[in-house]
């Protein structure tokens, strides 16, 4: 097999990210995003708000890594944030896909993604930390953009939207705090989101 | 309004990218493409591909360009390849759409995205060349892996597809050769393009 069929047999694979569905409802309340959108959504959100980062990101490079950082999901599937279960095996689960999927690729592109794959999950430098921060906040911004239904759906309390924002403001205190007044507090107050 | 609260404004009304329909069926020949999962592959295309590039490209400002290349469909709609009546007012409904939606970001961001947009349209830099070819080779690339089917029901012929991609190697000779040999040949001998 060239380079080429390789490069492209795994962008052929990758199609399947779209079928990866998440909990959280599009602006129009009915549709459930999936992966390959919210990846999409994220990327021009960086480009935009990259300059709210609380140390300076190499922009190219955290696009990628939240380009592809879900692509586990295509055999492991979409862990819901507050699935505690699932979430015991998640890591065991994406960890296996990593192995099949990247090992598709020429072996220096496929090095590279595994790479940001692994950076992005151990969340510790500057890129991967904003990228967390994309990840968390594109929700909030849907869930509150659809009066909260998923949370509602889900009876989610405060406390969980807290826990699991815990790093969020890690990546960018400013986009931290816009969101928790723009996107939790409003819904606390609203009764979509429980105390 | 705050500079975050015009971004997040954008950042929302972005969402509608979601529900713009596209004619080519993702890999499963059932569901179609919508533009941000259309966006999100050509830049994980980019990311791979690059390298293949007629002359060396920015990726990360192709990649931004292909971002965003589609938003101004969220009014004007995504016009198929080959309605001629649609192509006719294509430009000027994208115009006016563009006018809006970049409108609505604090300027300087506003003003690199439509630039960016602009260029595209332009297709002269190489980062505009090879987004193009970005924008050909996926739909090709998925055309050929659901058997031709929407080549099949629209009654595509090879001509459409020749012209249609007159500019595809501007970008990349060794992709759209490629393209030519794996996605184009085999559905001309299957029938599944006329000839």
């Amino acid at each position: 097999m060239s380079e080429l069929d390789r490069i492209f047999n795994f962008i052929r694979e990758i199609d399947k990210e779209k079928f990866i569905g998440r909990q959280t409802y599009l602006t129009d309340g009915e549709h459930k995003e999936n992966d390959a959108e919210h990846a999409w959504h994220m990327a021009v959100m960086t480009v935009l708000l990259s300059g709210y980062a609380n140390e300076e990101i190499d922009v190219l490079k955290t696009i990628t890594m939240l380009l592809i950082h879900d692509l586990v999901e295509i055999d492991a599937g979409d862990t819901y944030a507050y699935d505690d279960a699932g979430i015991e095996t998640k890591a065991a689960r994406e960890k296996q896909c990593a192995d099949r999927i990247f090992s598709m690729l020429p072996e220096e592109h496929g090095k590279k993604l595994r790479a940001l794959w692994e950076e992005f999950e151990e969340n510790k430098t500057p890129e991967a930390k904003f990228a967390y921060t994309m990840d968390h906040i594109q929700p909030l911004m849907l869930n509150s953009a659809t009066n909260g239904k998923s949370w509602r759906e889900h009876g989610i309390h405060l406390s969980q939207v807290m826990n699991r924002n815990e790093h969020t403001a890690d990546g960018s205190k400013a986009l931290w705090e816009y969101a928790y007044e723009n996107f939790i507090e409003p819904n606390v107050k609203k009764g979509n989101l429980k105390k």
